[in-house]
């Protein structure tokens, strides 16, 4: 008899079967699916029992594994396997049964075809495809429809930048959308930070200069993934803001100057970052790439570096690399100039999207903005309970 | 005329100087200082502009730096360089003068055997030997005296795990611990979490049953650094405590099992936690190597992976991995038992040590701890800021 099974599906996602799967072979060590649509799956028993979702392997209550694969041998065989009503079903040899839903397996195929589906891929921009393209919401509608707040989250993970529009300019305010998402990412600079000209100003974004394009916190260990920013008034000459999206300058380096990219993804820089109370330092190269190559982030600040760390012979590379970085952000055609409005509220991948501000004359108005952060793994884990409701 | 220097030193840190600069040479693209003790350092042309601490080039307010580096000819050179009462100064062909510290400078030198005196040590342990060198102090002299905070946040960095004594048990206390290195850093599970056995468990942490040993939250790209655990009561049956250093049985490994190492740090796992409101994952080898291949990380909770997804050769060489640390965490050898007792405080590096908690029986009494997170920058942060008074 099968035990009692809470769950088809230990996790809270949905997995329809677009497929069936029609037939069965069983290997030493893995078995084979072949599915409606001629696709075929390996499955190693091993993998297989792991994911078993019986109430005996996953707790009802907390939906987390109990069984430890550590304690099964590494040879385990099932006894018998079979296909009953779509679902896969294996009695193993020590007369534990395990039942498979199709449309999770399928999802959790681990065939090259399939994995390379799930990659995500950014939309990379310059200035003339940001214009046309930029994600612009309504914050209202972002604030009650579920609909379009996914709708809004998707495209700032897949752009790395959006604008909300016509958001109430009370103080604050940013704190409410963000939480739409989930909490703030908290830093040295606090929770919610006031970007205004300061006396004691402790970093540059708190005077009046201009600001070279930058990721802002590069000297912790993990930048701050979203950052928010929002324009309460804005009546001073200058302060305009550009945006460059890091990733494109990225890919036209590593295109036209492949040692440079050599060198920026792969000699860790230093970052600094103190003042009377705190004295942070970070070091790792300016572009972090993924195990496939792929650039998946931007670590750069001119006024937050440190002395650099490396050895004799890969100095003068390192400055050729940052120099030939820093020039292109430079470059018009990489561009995205905005002008905040009172009631914009920017929200772009820090952690890819550079940005920079004119200098400000403050004899001709107020600038204020306020500014917070909330994490990647907030963003992606928002979309994913939403796309639970399909 | 030098410009007004506010500044010999950008930083606030001090650079006592243990040796003299004695003579100077130029080269193409560097100068070779000689020190009273026989060390030679290199320095290169570009890297002294970046460094140059004049007031034109680093705010006096911020001490960040105004001055790019990209806005000098890449072979820019010098017109005169000389040792003057110590200090290296420095007239640039375009007519900027630039002044180092001589402790700066020596404590900057990039030859390689400086870099390695910079290189930080992780001091491994196993049963026997924390027993005897378990970091233990007493919660009022840690309150009160920065000496003593010093010196436990160093054996904290170093060891990776630390006791605080008569704690008082009032419920909150060990924010105010925490607080004296810094902020904390908040998760999907709030600022303070109270492990009890609660009703609605959505994790493992809050049911009474035994937890294997894990990290905490692998599941989200930046694992809590430091994990504090305050016992405010605990008369209940079981619920002892067992710690791994996560880096000793990594280093067994890759001594007596280099493929499973080589695997378990290659090899992406998936770690998954999701509940009714959040769901999270994240990817990355249980095993963090840096640059130098010395482990950094741990990242492993059995109950928190998702299902496996490499390609399908590398499945059953995984598993043979996972399986491997798993039994070595088993290996009495490596563990240390402890039974919290109220007023104790745990803390911990969470992405080196692991822990694990026996199953308790709640018929003998409560067991209630309270636990929160510090990130390992404000660990490092907060040593840097207190070695700075000396």
């Amino acid at each position: 008899m099968m035990q009692p099974t809470t769950f088809e599906i230990a996790s809270y996602a949905q997995y329809p079967s677009h497929h069936q799967a029609q037939s069965l072979s069983l290997a030493q060590q893995s078995l084979q699916l072949a599915w409606s649509d001629g696709h075929q799956s390996e499955f190693h028993y091993l993998w297989l029992r792991d994911n078993c979702p019986c109430s005996e392997c996953v707790s009802t209550l907390t939906r987390e594994q109990l069984f430890e694969i550590c304690d099964v041998p590494l040879d385990l065989q099932p006894q018998q396997a079979q296909l009953q009503d779509g679902y896969l079903t294996i009695l193993w040899e020590d007369g534990h049964r395990s039942r498979y839903h199709p449309g999770w397996l399928r999802a959790h195929c681990y065939a090259e075809a399939m994995r390379a589906t799930r990659q995500w891929q950014a939309q990379s921009w310059d200035r003339d495809s940001i214009r046309e393209a930029l994600p612009e919401f309504d914050y209202a509608e972002v604030m009650e429809d579920d609909r379009a707040l996914l709708d809004w989250l998707r495209l700032l993970r897949d752009w790395g930048i959006s604008l909300l529009r016509q958001v109430d300019t009370t103080p604050g305010t940013l704190l409410k959308v963000a939480n739409r998402i989930s909490f703030i990412r908290e830093t040295n600079f606090g929770t919610v930070f006031d970007v205004q000209a300061k006396p004691d100003a402790n970093t540059a974004a708190y005077t009046n200069l201009r600001l070279p394009l930058h990721t802002d916190l590069p000297t912790r260990e993990l930048q701050p993934g979203l950052q928010f920013l929002h324009c309460l008034a804005n009546d001073a000459e200058g302060g305009e803001s550009i945006l460059v999206d890091g990733f494109r300058i990225a890919e036209h380096m590593r295109e036209h100057y492949p040692d440079e990219f050599a060198a920026l993804s792969s000699l860790p820089m230093e970052f600094h970052n103190k003042d009377r109370h705190s004295d942070y330092r970070f070091s790792a190269p300016a572009l972090q790439l993924n195990r496939a190559g792929q650039v998946v982030e931007v670590r750069l600040a001119n006024f937050l570096r440190g002395p650099l760390d490396l050895p004799a012979d890969q100095v003068l590379r390192h400055y050729r690399a940052y120099r030939t970085f820093i020039a292109l952000t430079r470059e018009p055609v990489f561009q995205f100039f905005y002008r905040l409005s009172p009631g914009d509220l920017l929200v772009f991948d820090n952690r890819r999207v550079l940005h920079a501000r004119r200098a400000f004359d403050l004899r001709q108005g107020r600038r204020h903005l306020q500014g917070c952060y909330v994490d990647r793994d907030e963003l992606l884990s928002r979309i994913r309970v939403l796309e639970r409701q399909g």
